[in-house]
């Protein structure tokens, strides 16, 4: 078994809200501003910086400060990091199907040979 | 905004815990009966029962009881739905790159083009 560490964790942790779920796909549209990022919440600052600070923590999105302002860009490299551990565990499962689809035909192609005989 | 709803709160939650990714891990080889699924962990019966209820809940895992045994498969259906969520963020910041890198391209382009005027 693998060791998946805390990484992992926090940014599932992290896509586990709805709200922190619509702050990616803003920022997936391009950066933003935290203004801009708290405009369609009906949501405190604090509360909208709390989300971002877990989302920060989890690497999917990363803060640069200048002046007044701090700019929010997403982490492509964090997303898919956990796009390739929940794909990594679909592709295994398909290829036991494929195996199994293989080798029932095989079953199949011996028992038409049997009666071909 | 597009409005997610519990489903991948749940499943992402679900997929927040070492523990119930090294157990998705372990279905993505094959269905296992709740005592194959406990074999690894040094986690008491109800711990494990508690993490497989939670798999469930998000609809990542589906159980079935013949008899007194319990089979555990993996449901890939939600495995799918989890992972198109994060690859279409990916997808919409890489397309935004990828125009992004267009107009800059025209606009070099322009520029050479008054140059060789």
């Amino acid at each position: 078994m693998l060791n998946y560490g805390a990484p992992l964790d926090l940014m599932f942790q992290a896509l586990a809200d709805p709200t922190r779920r619509a702050m990616v796909e803003r920022l997936a549209k391009g950066p933003a501003s935290v203004s801009e990022l708290k405009a369609p919440f009906v949501m405190s600052l604090p509360a909208v910086m709390q989300h971002l600070a877990l989302l920060e923590t989890s690497g999917l999105v990363v803060t640069q400060k200048s002046g007044r302002v701090r700019t929010c860009r997403i982490n492509p490299a964090a997303l898919t990091e956990a796009e390739r551990w929940i794909e990594g565990r679909r592709l295994e499962w398909e290829r036991r199907l494929d195996r199994l689809g293989d080798y029932l035909q095989t079953l199949n192609e011996g028992e038409n040979d049997e009666q071909g005989q």
